[in-house]
């Protein structure tokens, strides 16, 4: 069994006592809630990666974010030397709420200069993003005032590098008023591309070259190749689920299509307001975000097995494809 | 002149008699339309693979859809040893109309396993888009529930390999209350890349390498590169025209223009609730689809010629260039 | 300080008395606006090239457009040998509104042939966008009935190549009703991309390999790598900012993003109907536009740096960044 508590990296510091945390399942509000993704990490497991819990209701949302430079497992037996936000790649994923005031302290734990770019922030760059230097660490602060599946990314010169090393991670902001429907599951996809060459130790690292040739050696959900084929996301049988979708990028877009269903709603960007509807396909600039829902049939009729694509193949078969297993619901507490 | 029965596809096998088939201009609706697409294949002149004509009223259709293996011209002079749904690449177009039952039977004529995977059925892939082997047929059912310009296609591993192959079609789901307006003429345009290299035999066939970094040989609409340009699609002044452009890829976005003309309506996916107005050009994701609508100027000065292009031009100039003639009409039936 | 009477190429002739040519700040709208794009070039300062001047009242609009080969500079040192409207890359911005009658010669002043493709225009490509031999010149009238931000370019065969040289620009056409909103800094930015080799005597020229290819050796906002690090575009605190956003291509999208803000709004194709809210990033296809809008916090907290970028970052790597420059606004003229 998935522990929930784990999922999107929310509500882990409570659980470790690392840091001061208000839970979110708190009865009443919290004014803060503050986590620490230095002080456990998020883990890597797929549906760790992918599933996500709800947004705390506390207004003020803290997030202090270690950069840390670490060997990933990018597809099976491919270890690379990456950068990363919390010591995975992607990061740990923040979920706020429309208005909430967010809090992000950048702490480089690294041997060379990184920084921080929220897309879900109004703020200049010269001033939040700037780069630090190894030791360092910054703070700035913004109000979440528009709703959407954002990406956040290392924006260091040169960019395309750093972001191709793993430095990108997602920060959902929910409309104020919700997401119009309640979902059953909420999954975060975010597409990326690796750009590798083995090194002489045997450890794979960047290809700089083939970055900038667009030439992928690996296009990955959550940042690991094909891992959803052997681990499926799990629903049931009429669920309705929300899946926000962020392209890091750094350089191909993303030709969203989910294998044996339609869209009932798109969002572009993850705005309520920009709803397309009956959809196929979606792309997914690199450096967008969009937010796709669907329900599996109720009838049974949806049992079964979908996969999750870019569209465009040659990137798919670089790795960017991935299960959602449609399970028939136990019928446990029905009334005897 | 071109014989409108066969445009599309539709209505060739109740002339052929090799199926039972119950005639869409029928006064009365039939509760089933048949078609065999194994009894006589869909001709591979461009006019023929581009105009369509309107759905069959029959509430439930079926289609039996054979693979096979053929040697296609690809461009002039190029044959091509593909794959094909129904003989001919694209395969045959379907019409269907928003609440239709489909029926869809797919016979492996050739010797190699294939599937179908049908953009427009909400339904399990593992159920009904499952890859058979040589010599076996499998039927799946489903109701056409949304709207739209769909994308079908062979989703047998890899996939990359069996779309650039040749194995795609349309099908078209109208809208219950029709497209809103009422076109002149309708024309299906499927874009597609071929990635090609010649055998010792001099015949062509796939580059792996090329399509994985989607160095496309020829890029094309219908199957042959400038088909349109010896062949352009004949409408008259004043006409409203709609196309249905699906994107096969199996990689490349359409960035879908009309030298000439501005769209009146987009409707990205094909649903007509998601309309755009005013537009120069609209990107078809790959496995996309969308519909354009546009008039050819009422008062005469629209007459001439037009071209249909992606304005990625790299791809135009590999054959996605095809001509729109716009003509005056013969007034021959005026009251004298 | 910029001289606001050059920005955009309007008003320029007046200045050079080289034409006749009504003024667009006349108190009384003068019938017809005319200039000639031969008798004075635009400047190619940044700003120059990017900031917007009001479409001018006069009902009828005439362009005279010389069509030129210059050497011209696409990035700092590199001399490329390049082909023009106007004498510069891009050529001169058009400002017209919607339900203007517009009025174009072209002029080849070249020694190969040529010729213009508006995308504003409705009117068959044979009589209006015809290839014109050296020497010669073309004219041809269309109403500007479709608000939006339109490419205007080359559409000689091979058009890959017309377009690689430098041959397009950009033409506004205002809605009826006006953008809905009165900005405070109207810019246009057009992207596209170079292909360039060098030839023996140093000088750059067009690589049509890597053209097919797709491998630009620069992609470029107005005509010149990076030139907008150096030059920031320059706004105030509390600016509400509207950006024109073309792209040429020829081949490549733009994945369009501002560091450090959102979009308030984006109009696809700059048709005020279609408008999306709250974007990070919208792509915008090759041979497309869209018109983009963000307000720069008012309470002085937007003060700083911001950067657009084509969020595809190996086309960013290669040109495709640029500063704007938000500052506090003097307080001179308050009430003492």
């Amino acid at each position: 069994m998935l522990d929930r508590r784990w999922a999107g990296g929310i509500a882990v510091v409570a659980l470790a006592g690392a840091a001061v945390m208000l839970n979110a399942a708190a009865r009443e509000a919290p004014a803060v809630e503050r986590i620490d993704f230095g002080a456990v990490r998020t883990p890597v497991e797929p549906a760790w990666r992918a599933e996500l819990t709800p947004a705390s209701k506390a207004p003020v949302k803290e997030f202090r974010i270690p950069v840390t430079h670490e060997r990933i497992e990018i597809a099976d037996g491919v270890d690379y030397d990456g950068w990363t936000f919390g010591g995975t790649v992607p990061g740990p994923v923040l979920r706020v709420r429309e208005g909430d005031h967010v809090k992000v302290t950048l702490v480089n734990e690294s041997d060379t200069p990184h920084s921080i770019d929220f897309h879900a922030a109004r703020i200049p760059m010269d001033k939040a993003f700037a780069t630090i230097m190894p030791g360092e660490e910054t703070t700035f602060e913004f109000d979440a005032r528009d709703a959407g599946a954002y990406l956040v990314h290392c924006g260091t010169q040169p960019v395309l590098m750093h972001i191709m090393q793993g430095m990108y991670m997602s920060i959902i902001v929910d409309p104020k008023g919700g997401w119009g429907t309640k979902a059953d599951h909420e999954f975060v996809l975010i597409q990326s591309e690796f750009y590798a060459k083995q090194g002489e130790d045997g450890a794979w690292g960047p290809d700089w070259n083939a970055a900038m040739a667009k030439d992928a050696s690996y296009v990955v959900f959550n940042g690991r190749a094909f891992q959803y084929r052997n681990h499926p996301l799990d629903v049931q049988v009429g669920d309705r689920v929300r899946l926000f979708v962020v392209n890091a990028g750094p350089s191909l877009g993303s030709d969203f299509h989910v294998v044996g269903t339609i869209f009932n709603r798109v969002y572009p960007d993850g705005d309520p307001g920009n709803a397309l509807t009956g959809v196929q396909t979606y792309r997914v600039p690199a450096g967008g975000g969009a937010v796709f829902e669907t329900v599996f049939e109720e009838d049974g009729s949806g049992e079964g097995t979908y996969a999750f694509v870019t569209h465009a193949f040659a990137d798919a078969t670089k790795g960017a494809v991935g299960l959602i297993r449609v399970g028939r619901p136990v019928v446990a507490d029905s009334p005897r």
